[in-house]
């Protein structure tokens, strides 16, 4: 299992589990039967939500809302959390929100996402929630959009990103 | 100093420095005397640096280039490296690359940041470039674009950006 | 005043008023105030409206609505309508939405837009609407979203704008 | 043949051709086959092209540059041309540099497109160009970047785009 720790010597160590194994599990299931089993944690979380610390709280079909409590080691140079924390967040809950309508044997690829910056994310922010929402979801392409929101609403970010979608025969 | 250990048990510790003395070592500087600090190793890179594992290669004025070698531990649930990895170094690298070209006093803005995945990286793609120019410097905004290569020069990602910068009256 | 008259011929011709004068009236009004006045027919429509044909439909404080009827004139080489004309919509409205939240005195400019198309307007789609929304009004930028929708609501496009504002000392 | 004509008391007439004959050619020959055509004069210029009064001046694999004078019938009502202007020529640019690279039974469409605007366009700006390449071809999406410059070489807008490609069996 996946694991993290932190002390005030600004250390941090955290384990991951084999991606392959849960790549592999994608495969055989429905986008919301595979990623339910993600958010219960009967299948591990994958290694980049142990890398930046966040996880899939919420999850319906065609929505998907990630939390992460952003903390010093998130920060760029120029005093507080890298753009990189909320982008990563926004396109893993938007391709979480398209692939949430897929069913098995189909498949999806990020082909872009742009977000917008609204205001910083600090170490004093506390747990933000980024929510996402299909817009489209056709045969063969995807739209989603999605927004980074802390405890009391205050918006920090959003984005919108397209998706091709690959469909089997039956898929 | 930051430093990062990982084993074939999956498990990874960095260390970080205090992200406080960095932001207070680019107000006296100009953008580019930092970046220099920052690239040779006399100011510690950020912590979204020792995270990610990424690093500033190369600095001009109006340029930056990052590399990073992608790993296991930045994959996503459907088995490759998850986006957020090339966004978040195109953003570090945008943003650079504008902060490179501001005088001491002056500072900016990431507003937004529009990525575009051609295809996926992978632990054996090796180490990457994610190399960065500006498009326009003006008076109160700046665009960048970048793009993320292999040792081969095969593309991977491409992004461009839109900063907004805030001088004094002497910057 | 502006007009316009198109024959079974393929020949339109379109008139429209001096652009300075509206430009003008703009600079001693409140955003709403002044949007109102080209709604009603008070000011004349912009050039841009009588070249394309569309109209502002509905107005709010953070919000815009325009209205076009896709014509054969809008084509692009490939046998339905160009996706300027959802462009050139999209960002009349999304524009239309931050000016409405502005002062007397205060201005903006447009930095980026971003449109996702969903599916092609033709000549047989009848009357669309456009649909502009903020998302954030701050000191010194806006964001704001719209949508294209034909009579029965289904989507044809969507959109994001990342707009900066330059307010005086009074606005 | 489409033609235009304008006058002091701001009044214009444009002509069109059917734009189906147009697009049927399309569906015969290769990209560069087809745009090569409607450059010169031999198939007629799109509807859209007669409407906002530009044409395409150069091509070549991967490659598309696009002309045009912007004129007061372009204005927004704050003043200058209306981002639509540039928003559809570089549409345009882009989508045939794409079309460029494609053989005979293969198309695409345009997903989404990203614009910056540098400067604003006006009346006295004179005859910019609008360049547009490729920047990744694939067998399923394609982008594209291009910018729209005046005589003398300033940038007035930037813009990516991606595009997804329909190949048949022998495409």
């Amino acid at each position: 299992m996946s694991g993290t720790s932190e002390d005030a010597s600004r250390t941090r160590t955290f384990t991951w589990d084999d991606p392959r194994a849960l790549a592999e599990a994608a495969r055989g299931l429905s986008g919301i039967e595979f990623l339910r089993k993600v958010a219960s944690g009967e299948l591990p979380r994958p290694p980049i939500s142990a890398l930046m610390n966040f996880g899939l709280a919420e999850l319906a079909e065609g929505r998907a809302v990630f939390t992460v409590e952003p903390a010093e080691y998130h920060y760029n140079p120029i005093g507080v959390v890298h753009g990189g924390l909320a982008a990563t967040l926004l396109d893993s809950a938007m391709g979480c929100a398209v692939h949430s309508t897929l069913p098995a044997g189909a498949g999806y690829t990020t082909l872009e996402v742009k977000v917008n910056f609204v205001r910083p994310l600090t170490a004093e922010t506390g747990v933000v929630r980024c929510e996402a929402e299909v817009i489209h979801v056709g045969g063969r392409t995807a739209t989603a959009e999605g927004k980074v929101l802390d405890a009391a609403g205050k918006l920090y970010a959003h984005a919108t990103t397209t998706c091709i979608i690959f469909r089997t025969e039956r898929g």
